[in-house]
């Protein structure tokens, strides 16, 4: 009763309450009218979040299962593809591909760093890849990678971009920037529960994809395309997330209020941390869900992390893999407002004290408030 | 106003209050400490539903999804298998087969026809079968398959069975039976949306398993089964729906509860079917969650689907494929009680003396209720 318990991980994040309410209705079966009207309901509106005129599919899994569904249905085994790595989904990019049995380049760099066109647009001269496999925002590491560049440079290749962390949160506008293959999961802008993913194909992609045979027979895009045409999907589909995800589509409306949201919480929560003294691990085209800082020397994030549930009810991300202990991600997509990030950075900043003395620098939340206000005024770019 | 709606069909079923609350929760995180403690109660209970001591692995997926992971990774391209195959979920385990290259003999029987074990028996002596593909129960007829009989005689092959219309609506204990590999969907006897999909492997199974490469990224079961170890999954968890099972198990507990409650609904269904003068599709070897109702000749069972939704708001389903039309499905698995059953039924009845004049028995209602508390107090076989 003490705390509030606060979710402020990047993804899955809080629920709002429209849908909660609509992810526990009663059933409705997903081969009646009545689903098939919400289905095309959403299709519509997901099209707009997409930035796009094709078909955006649901597919029932993860956001993983959506990048696997991509590999398989859009490459042979054989099929030179260039991965943009620089952190852990990017090297989820290169074991996906590697188990499709692609010629699987790895473009990588350390985790964080900037992925700049110029070093990519190398690399593409150097083969002629069948398709580039990147994100838009690498979760790992809290950084935006230059899809919108890779699509002017891409050449013959398809671009398929992960947009788990992106799709709702930061622009993403799938056609205008040339993406091939965009996807997202339930569980971060969207605002669900996981277990939803949405994959959507350019014209030419969709050309790919009813040439090859797909690999996996639960991923068969063509023919959820041709089912989704009736509100349908071939197999069972989460029809409570479906539901849900009609309510959260409805409840962020025109897609440009919620970037200028998120930019401003990223405001918020930068300006935040750097008043307070803190160090950011990313400093240039940072994402607009997720921020991560550094710990200082010698404190362990997981500790950091731990205090903060502990004592505020506060629940962020550590760093995965190398990253671990090294950083803290503080999640900031989804149902969160600034008091939510301020109670992050105020957990975090105690946390810190308690740990190993970190005095945060007097006036960092006002700072943090005023560079969040006047984002809002400014907008997003 | 008028009508309440009544969810009749054979999955996805309605949702009792608990599953519905408990879907309605604000989202933790699946890599938390919390989410780790549902995780593992829910293993424990999961394992007694399935008659098993092994894991119970949970998947983001619908339960073709679970098909498509049982035969990627328990089986190698070019290996031979037999599918026991009497619907079209039997021609479902054919397609996923073929899309992983296996050696795929159909033993196809007319769709409802009882497969004899001896038939089983004589084609399994031809060949040294790696493994041989099944339903527990045929959701598109309604039948039960001779699962238990096949593990007596499957040899060294390993017995895989869909167990998505069976798992807690009638008896398929898995170790005690000899299946290799149960697997089944949320939106069926668990009571839960669709989209969570459950998977067990024998020890025999799971030496295979660990043998192949798994021909599916998205579906590495030895990975799932490494991270289940610590309450997790090896991606992105449907959490809301693993807090809902946990709701829909403790509702169930003592599985043998379930089936004397679905063994009685079948026979209230049945009898009031009959009494009322209506042929049964399915004869000897019925399933105990939905029962196939014959269409009187030259009558279209969508047309009485369609005024059973209108006059009464009743889903049922209808057949499918080759069946469409012939026969009504009256779903009766989850949560749907004798009442329900009845305005199924009452529904059906009506519907066909709308659309072709059939008069129902009098009295057939008061026989179906008999036949259920006769069913109830006798308990199940």
């Amino acid at each position: 009763m003490l705390n509030k318990k606060r979710l402020l991980t990047p993804g899955p994040t809080p629920l709002p309450e429209e849908a909660r309410l609509a992810l526990a209705r009663d059933m409705i079966h997903h081969r009646k009218q009545e689903f098939q009207n919400i289905m095309l309901a959403v299709q519509e509106k997901a099209r707009v979040l997409f930035g796009t005129r094709e078909p955006v599919l649901p597919l029932a899994c993860s956001g993983t299962g959506a990048m696997t569904a991509a590999v398989y249905s859009l490459f042979k085994p054989g099929d030179p593809v260039l991965v943009v790595n620089s952190g852990k989904f990017g090297e989820r990019w290169v074991e996906i591909a590697k188990s499709r049995g692609l010629d699987t380049d790895n473009l990588e760099l350390p985790w964080g760093e900037y992925v700049s066109p110029e070093v990519a647009a190398e690399r593409l001269n150097k083969k002629s890849y069948k398709g580039i496999l990147v994100q838009v925002c690498e979760t790992s590491t809290g950084a935006i990678l230059p899809v919108k560049e890779i699509g002017e440079i891409k050449g013959s290749a398809l671009l398929v971009a992960d947009g788990i962390s992106a799709v709702g949160v930061s622009p993403c506008p799938m056609d205008k920037w040339r993406i091939d293959c965009l996807l997202t999961g339930s569980q971060k802008g969207l605002m669900l529960p996981p277990g939803l993913a949405l994959l959507a194909l350019s014209q030419k992609a969709w050309k790919t994809a009813g040439d090859i045979e797909p690999g996996c027979f639960y991923f068969n895009l063509p023919k959820e395309r041709k089912a989704l045409e009736k509100g349908q999907t071939s197999f069972t589909t989460p029809v409570n997330l479906i539901v849900g995800l009609k309510a959260s589509l409805d409840l962020i409306g025109d897609p440009s209020r919620i970037y200028r949201k998120q930019w401003a919480l990223t405001a918020l929560v930068r300006r935040g941390a750097a008043a307070a003294g803190l160090e950011l691990f990313i400093h240039k085209n940072y994402a607009w869900g997720v921020t991560s800082i550094k710990m200082p020397k010698g404190v362990d994030g997981q500790k950091i992390l731990k205090i903060a549930e502990t004592r505020f009810g506060v629940y962020m991300a550590g760093g995965q893999d190398r990253l671990k202990g090294k950083i803290v991600r503080l999640g900031h997509m989804g149902w969160v407002d600034w008091s939510d990030c301020l109670a992050g950075l105020f957990a975090l900043t105690e946390a810190l004290r308690e740990e190993s003395g970190f005095i945060a620098e007097p006036g960092w939340s006002v700072a943090a408030l005023e560079a969040y206000e006047k984002a809002l005024r400014e907008g997003c770019p």
